[in-house]
């Protein structure tokens, strides 16, 4: 793998990425094989925000290739990030470890700590901005329970205007050739423009509808995920419109026999829980797709690994990014650093808002 | 071993017993044996309630069988247990971990952790009601300091009407032949009827004191617990009785040169700091037997295991435990189930609280 | 080695120092080769008191030896220290681990944890009294920098008054010849008395001076620590002063070409960001250094660790030290020991603090 840094899957190449699928489909029939190659490894998981289950998503990985685990779930009650900058942290912890995984509230954080560190860098979440490593699994959950990445028409059901997760599922599927989206949401929580564009730009068709019931006799996947009760334009329109987005029994009944539902959890209450019965549910099987998943990314990022840290020169702006959520808004000795749009637009490269010089 | 979960030491054969004492025993003669046969074992320690000496027991038992560790101690501050069913992280954990020890502040949490767990169970506390691997540790720790589990006088002091130690080895002791029970505290703080029960049931004989000078003389093990202030009658029956339920090296002058003292730990002032020289003390000493029981206990457990999760229909009554400590009170997906135990009554099979239909 | 635990550098004979220094310079040429030295062996880090770094620096330096990890960090989280005496605490997890590294805010506490411990104690620091790893840390880091530990003008500048590590630092330098300090800080932060006693009697010359810019041309190591903007007099002298004491590029310009900055971390703005991209900046590769030294500093410990505690016969007084920051004041259990001085002056042997009988 040519790739050194996992920030944004969309840097993978597709032949990259499908090595590391193929990969975690041949652990799986053998993990016993892939049970020493991280002997002497060490992974370091940096959360600098609480996520239990993707932190012990990426431990039972590294722990499972034989590799061992430092790192910190609970920033606030311990010194690192009192008083010391992400850079020194990961510059630190970059001499310690071979691999980090860094979760982080602010976005762009996990490509700040891929400009200092000597070790690869995955981002297992910045803000509201990325999760490769959930997109990851996603894939290989489908790869293996429809066979294929090609030519399936895949429902999205939720709050598509916020959900990264969604996001990042349609961009990577917008690669694959076939692939139809039906976007099941309240008119305000529909996917913002930009993810419109890259669906046609690619050439795949997709359509916007209101209901759940009506969408899911045609899907071949279902991917759910939870709109928070706060999202609905007041309390009247929630409780008018939450049963239109759960999934249950009586719908599953109007679904086909091969369908797929996935979630990318925790479910709260927008799976009816007796679903889990259903053998076409695979979210909670999906997070075992997720570690092998994620050991194939590490073995992969490992293979060809360099310890060169990043140049020391950057080609950084006198504008700043304008969006508070970005980690170089924080953290100032950051360099500002933007892709050209065109006319006056930059994209920030932390957090990918768009800035008017 | 037949039993795939350990909730309750009394769901095992004797014989079942026995085997992991023995096996205890063997670790114990030669730990460098034993230190590579978990080795790729994942041992999972779920912490829904912090227990630092407890959990710290766990990850010692499963590093020296060579297994590794995943798990959390502080959910609070985590993103467990917020928004999440215990079913949908044991799902997911059961599916990472080759082994659960779940600690819980529910009576009842680790019996539900079973019924959807592909990986064995171990209770590691469930709120007041059970903790077998301590009972298992003292019962380890007798075999060893005594050379028998029969025929022994079996001195229990302090409160012994809250102490879930407490009736967990009476229940233990109770299966082995001729041992009686000297039972030492205040009137309010004696063990409850259906222990006495339990032990007339079994033939063992039982009496029941004010004062740990005067039974000391007779006995062959001195099981100590501590007295919470709160629970004495007031604050002058406090200061009246408190010193009755110490032990110090004056009445250690009055008991038997091979009598044992254990004591589950922590110790608080119970017992006076200058015990710990006596060559009788053994309640130090009994964490590592305990560590040596639950290596024995996880070994025996991982032997055998078969990785399939509970069947998916449960007799469910449509009467809910009226326990509000039972985790099928807050649970409320939880199948509601009960043995009847004659007339209108039943018994919960998370918590054991009796029902009235 | 025979010295078991290392609860102050000081401890040390030059030579077991000397080995450290060369096993850890063997250890970096050749990590592979030890990878597994420690297999089979836990290390228990007990952090009474957070500090992510310095705990991820002793686990790295564990696993990348084979070993593994057990511990807490966040005591006041969890159920250790509530209730539970620190020795009893000790003698049980003396009793799981192999090697113990221990961090408390009291002062002796690692001098009072190896008292009942029967496995080697590390002292990672005891409020501000010590941190032996922290000045091997330094010592490794110059030894492989300066290829020497002789004849150097060592400059150390900041909070000289409060500064444990720039105390320790002294103290060890002074064992090797022919070395002379620059003291750089304000008249108010500079040495304590019993260090510059400690310089005159080895030898060492020093001088005191309160700019940092007129200092460093001569120098040929620059120890930086932080000043707490609450160490100054008022907020109009922090004010004034601030500047004298930080380290940027301008001062750079002043010195030598094989000048080598060292900083125990975590730095503030004492040095400014850009200073990381001079060659001469060694604070973040000293923390690699530091690895290798805990990685070295384990393994002799363990070589010929003993499993005996200590004799539980103490020689106490029946004084009491009047530290409020001595671990002795708190626990009182602890049998009360000191050094004679001569006179009626007594030396604290947790805190040495000095008490007049």
């Amino acid at each position: 793998m040519k790739t050194k840094h996992v920030i944004d899957l969309e840097s993978l190449s597709i032949e990259e990425l499908m090595e590391i699928i193929e990969l975690a489909n041949e652990i799986m029939k053998d993990p016993g094989e892939y049970s020493d190659v991280c002997r002497g490894k060490i992974l370091a998981t940096l959360f600098y925000e609480p996520s239990t289950r993707t932190q012990m998503s990426f431990k039972t990985a590294m722990l499972r290739l034989g590799g061992s685990i430092i790192g910190f779930d609970n920033p606030q009650n311990s010194s690192v990030s009192k008083g010391e900058s992400l850079k020194d942290t990961i510059t630190v912890v970059g001499g310690y470890a071979d691999i980090i995984a860094i979760r982080h509230s602010l976005e762009g954080a996990a490509k700040a700590a891929s400009l200092y560190s000597a070790a690869p860098v995955i981002n297992a979440g910045d803000g509201g901005h990325l999760h490769p490593t959930q997109t990851l699994t996603d894939v290989v959950t489908l790869y293996n329970e429809k066979g294929t990445l090609d030519n399936m028409t895949i429902g999205l059901c939720g709050d598509l205007k916020n959900g990264r997760t969604v996001h990042s599922l349609i961009k990577t599927m917008s690669h694959f050739k076939g692939n139809r989206f039906v976007l099941i949401s309240t008119p305000e929580l529909t996917v913002p423009q930009y993810i419109k564009d890259i669906m046609n730009a690619s050439g795949c068709r997709y359509t916007e509808v209101r209901s759940l019931a009506e969408a899911i006799p045609e899907l071949d996947v279902l991917y759910m995920t939870r709109i928070q009760r706060e999202r609905f334009k007041n309390y009247e329109e929630y409780e008018k419109q939450k049963g239109v987005f759960v999934l249950d029994r009586e719908k599953m009944r109007l679904a086909r026999h091969d369908m797929k539902i996935l979630h990318p959890l925790p479910r709260v209450d927008e799976i009816a829980e007796d679903v889990d019965y259903d053998d076409r549910a695979k979210y909670l099987i999906q997070t075992v797709y997720g570690m092998y998943a994620r050991m194939a990314l590490i073995m992969k990022m490992l293979e060809n690994a360099d310890r060169k840290p990043m140049p020391r020169q950057f080609d950084t702006h006198n504008v700043r990014c304008s969006n508070p959520n970005c980690i170089s808004y924080t953290e100032e000795y950051l360099p500002r650093i933007f892709h050209p749009l065109g006319g006056d637009m930059l994209l920030c490269k932390y957090c990918e808002a768009r800035n008017l010089i």
